[in-house]
C-alpha cells in the first residue's frame, strides 16, 4: 500500500479521499489555492502545499505545481477526485513519466472513453447496448426511411456538428421523414456550416441510470449495481438513488453483468461508471466516466463497499478486496446535493456560514467539507456537501431523508436544502416516477406559480 | 400507528426517539426541565412542555407533571427512553390506568425483571443459563464443599446482605473452604448484621455480553445478536461493540435463540436486553433490562433494524416489521460514549460548547443532543453523544473509528474523546482481548504513569 497520497482536489471530495487514506494508514498531502488555505481538507491532511491563486487553472488544474508538490512531499501517488484533472489523460500520462501513481485507470482508457465516438464504438464492441441509429451521416431519404423503420419510430435527426440541444428534430412517422430531413439539413448548414445529419432512436422520457464498476486492471471486472440519477437540472444531477426504482432484480443483474464483463475484458483499473439512458426496459449507452463520481456514496451505502478504498487498493497493486460474489445489496439510499445556491433561482450564494449543524442518527451520512465559520469561496462549483440517507427500503429512506433535511442547519448562505423538502412533498418523487426532463418541468411550474403569486 | 408521542426524556435519547417518530409520521411532544428549555430535543419536537425545575426528581421523574403534559397535548403514548422512568413499573401501571400507552413491556414484566431474585428464577425457568450456586444460604461446611465440588473451584462466597463488592471471598480449593466460610460469615455479621452467606461459581475474567431481543407481546420473540460491553469503568459501559469478538457464529446463534425463545414464551412486548457474564464458552445471566439501551445503535448498524421504530410498532399494535429469518448481520460496529468529563480524572465538565463539529463520511453515525453554543447543564448524567462506527469487519471498523475520533471537535468543555484515542492505540483493544476488569486496570496503570512522569 502507498505510504503517502497527494489529493489533487478540494471540498468534500478531497475530504472523502483523505478519510479513505486515513483508514488505510496512508499519510495525506492536501494541495490548495490561496482561497482554500483554511479549508477542511487542508486542516485534516498530514501535510499541505499551496499550489497557486484562486482561479482553478492556476491551482487545481496546475499540473506543474501539483507534480512539484508531490515531489517536495515525497508522495507516492495522486488521487484526482472528480472534476479538475480526474479525466485528463495527459495528466495521467505525465504522472507515469514522473513515476507517480495516478489513482485511476490507465491514460489510454481515459483517452478512449473521453472521445465520444471511440467510446461508443468500444462500448458496442464490448457488448454494451448503445442507441441504435445510422452510424454516420445519412444523405438519401430512402436510407433514412429504411434505418428509421429498422429501429422503429419515433427517431431523431441530429446535426453531426450540432450540440447543446440545437439542430435536432423528432420524426414520429415515415410520412414526415422527407420534410424533416430537408429542414434539419438546411438548418444545420446555416447554423453549423455543415449539413450532415444522422439518425438515432428517439427516447422521449428516458431515465438516467448508471452502473458502478470496479476493475482489477487485469481481467476481472465487477459491478456494484446501478444508480438512478434522472433528477437533473441543466444536465447536472441533483438527487440520486440506488437502486433505481425503475429496475427489477433481473434487469439489474443483467445490465450489471454486461458492464462487469466489459470492464474485465478492457482490463480496466479502478472505479468507473457506465452511464445509460433507460426507456421501456432497454438501456442505451451514453458515456463512461473513468473516475469516482459525486454520487458514489449511494452505492457505498447499499453495499458497504468503500469505493475510494478499492481505488487505492487497485492502484497500489493490492487488488480488489471483493469479488462479484461478495456484493450484496442492502436497502435503499438517496443522495441530495447541497449546493450554496438559492433554492429556486439557483444563483450561487458564496459567503460565510454563520451556523452549521449537520443531521445525525441512524442511516444518515453527511459528506461535506464545510464547517461553522467557513466562507464558501466564489471561485469553484457550489457543491458544499452531500446528504446521503439509507433505509431498509425506499419508503423508509424517504421518511428518513425528510427528517434529516429538517435537522440540517446551514445559516448565512442560501442552500438547496429547501428544494429537496419540496421534492419530497411531490407524489412523482415519492413514487420514483420521473425521467430526465421531470425536474426541469417541476422547476418551471414552481417558478410560474411563484410569479403568479 | 400513534398520532402523537410524548418523549419522557432528554439529551441524545430524546432526540433518538424523536427521529424514529418523525420517520413514522408521528407528532412529537418534548418535555423538559427549566434547565433544558433550549435543548435540541425541545427545538426539534412539534410541541414542548416544561415539567419542572432542573432536579430530575422534580422534572424528568415527575410522574404527575408528565401525565399532565400528555393530557394537555393529547399524546397517545409515552416513550420513556432509558434511565428516568423507563424501568419504573408503577409509572407504566399508572399510564395504563390513564389509558396512555407506555412504549415498553407490560408493567408486570418490568416488575419481574426488576427484582433480582425473581429475574434469576424466571430466567432459569425459561432455559436461560444462570450462574450455578447454592440457591440460597449455606450454613454447613460440608454442604458448602459439596456444592463447590459440584460447580467446580474456584467459587465465591457472598454475604446475602452484602453488595457493592463487599462481603465476598474467592475460594480456590476445598482445603480453604472452612476458614473462608467462617471469616466471610463473621465479616458479614459485623458489616451487615446478617451472617448468611451463599456460594456461586467464581468468574475470574468474564466478559459482559448481552443479547438484544424484541417481542411482539404475544408469543413471538426474536434476537438481533449480541453486544460486547466488557469495557466498563465503575460498572458504566464506555465502549461497546457488535458482534462480540469473543463469540463464533454457532455460539451467537445458540445464545440468541435461547433468549428469543424465552422472550416468546414470556409474551414479552417490545425491546429488551438480556445481560450475561461470559467466560470459557459459557453464559451466565446477570439481569434483563426491559428498555432501550444506550448502546442499542451498534445492533442497528449491523442489522439495519431501527429498534425504536420496532418499539413504536409493537406498542401501537402494528407488530414487529421483521421475523427471525429477516435478521442478517453485516459487518462490525463500535460505539464510544462521549461524556462531558475529563478523559483521565472523569471529573464532570459541564459548560458551554464553544465549537462543535461532528465527524462524517461512510460508516459514521453520531447520536447527540448537543450543538455549538449549547451549555451542558450540571444536573444530569454526563453523556453528551455517541459516536457509532460501522465497517465491513472489526479491523476496518477500528480504523474508521480512529479517523472519526480525529475529526470530532468539541471545544469549551472536557470530553472523553482522548480516552478513546488511547484505547485504540492499545493492543488488547485492537485484538478484542479484554474482560470486564480490563479498563479499570488500564486506567490505573495510566494514572500511575502520569503520576510518575
Amino acid at each position: 500500500m502507498f505510504n503517502k497520497v497527494l489529493i489533487a482536489n478540494r471540498g468534500e471530495i478531497a475530504l472523502r479521499v483523505l478519510r479513505a487514506c486515513k483508514e488505510l494508514g496512508i499519510s495525506t498531502v492536501a494541495v490548495h489555492s490561496t482561497a482554500d488555505a483554511e479549508a477542511m481538507h487542508v486542516r485534516l491532511a498530514d501535510q499541505s502545499v499551496c499550489i497557486g491563486p484562486p482561479a482553478s487553472r492556476d491551482s487545481y488544474l496546475n499540473v506543474h505545481e501539483i507534480i512539484a508538490a508531490c515531489e517536495i512531499t515525497g508522495a507516492d501517488a495522486i488521487h484526482p477526485g472528480y472534476g479538475f484533472l480526474s479525466e485528463n489523460a495527459k495528466f495521467a500520462q505525465i504522472l507515469e513519466a514522473h513515476d507517480i501513481t495516478f489513482i485511476g485507470p490507465s491514460y489510454q482508457h481515459i483517452m478512449t472513453m473521453g472521445d465520444k465516438i471511440e467510446a461508443k464504438q468500444t462500448a458496442k464492441r464490448l457488448g454494451i447496448p448503445v442507441v441504435p441509429g445510422s452510424d454516420g451521416a445519412v444523405t438519401e431519404d430512402d436510407d433514412a426511411k429504411r434505418i428509421a423503420s429498422d429501429i422503429g419510430y419515433p427517431v431523431i435527426i441530429k446535426a453531426a456538428s450540432g450540440g447543446g440541444g440545437r439542430g435536432m428534430r423528432v420524426v414520429w412517422k415515415e410520412s414526415e421523414m422527407g420534410v424533416a430531413l430537408q429542414t434539419t439539413r438546411s438548418e444545420a448548414g446555416a447554423a453549423f456550416g455543415d449539413d450532415a445529419v444522422y439518425i438515432e432512436k428517439y427516447l422521449a422520457k428516458p431515465r438516467h441510470i448508471e452502473v458502478q464498476v470496479l476493475g482489477d486492471g487485469k481481467n476481472v471486472g465487477i459491478h456494484l449495481g446501478e444508480r438512478d440519477c434522472s433528477l437533473q437540472r441543466r444536465h447536472q444531477k441533483v438527487f440520486e438513488e440506488a437502486n433505481s426504482p425503475a429496475l427489477n432484480e433481473e434487469q439489474r443483474d443483467r445490465i450489471g453483468m454486461v458492464c462487469a464483463n466489459a470492464i474485465g475484458e478492457m482490463g480496466y483499473s479502478g472505479a468507473g461508471t457506465i452511464e445509460f439512458l433507460y426507456e421501456d426496459g432497454e438501456f442505451y449507452f451514453i458515456e463512461m466516466n473513468t473516475r469516482l463520481q459525486v454520487e458514489h456514496p449511494v452505492t457505498e451505502m447499499i453495499t458497504s463497499i468503500d469505493l475510494v478504498n478499492e481505488q487505492l487498493r487497485v492502484a497500489s497493486g493490492a487488488g480488489l478486496s471483493v469479488g462479484q460474489q461478495d456484493i450484496a445489496f442492502t436497502g435503499h439510499a438517496i443522495e441530495c446535493r447541497i449546493n450554496a445556491e438559492h433554492p429556486s433561482t439557483f444563483v450561487p450564494s458564496p459567503g460565510k456560514i454563520t451556523y452549521y449543524h449537520p443531521p445525525g442518527g441512524l442511516g444518515v451520512r453527511v459528506d461535506s467539507g464545510v464547517f461553522q465559520g467557513y466562507s464558501v469561496p466564489p471561485y469553484y462549483d457550489s457543491l458544499i456537501g452531500k446528504l446521503i440517507v439509507h433505509g431498509r427500503n425506499r419508503v423508509e429512506c424517504l421518511m428518513r431523508l425528510r427528517r434529516a433535511l429538517d435537522e440540517f442547519v446551514v445559516d448565512g448562505i442560501d442552500t438547496t436544502i429547501p428544494l429537496f423538502r419540496d421534492l419530497l412533498d411531490n407524489q412523482d418523487v415519492q413514487m420514483g416516477d420521473y425521467d430526465i426532463h421531470w425536474l426541469e418541468k417541476f422547476l418551471d411550474e414552481k417558478s410560474k406559480e411563484q410569479a403568479n403569486g
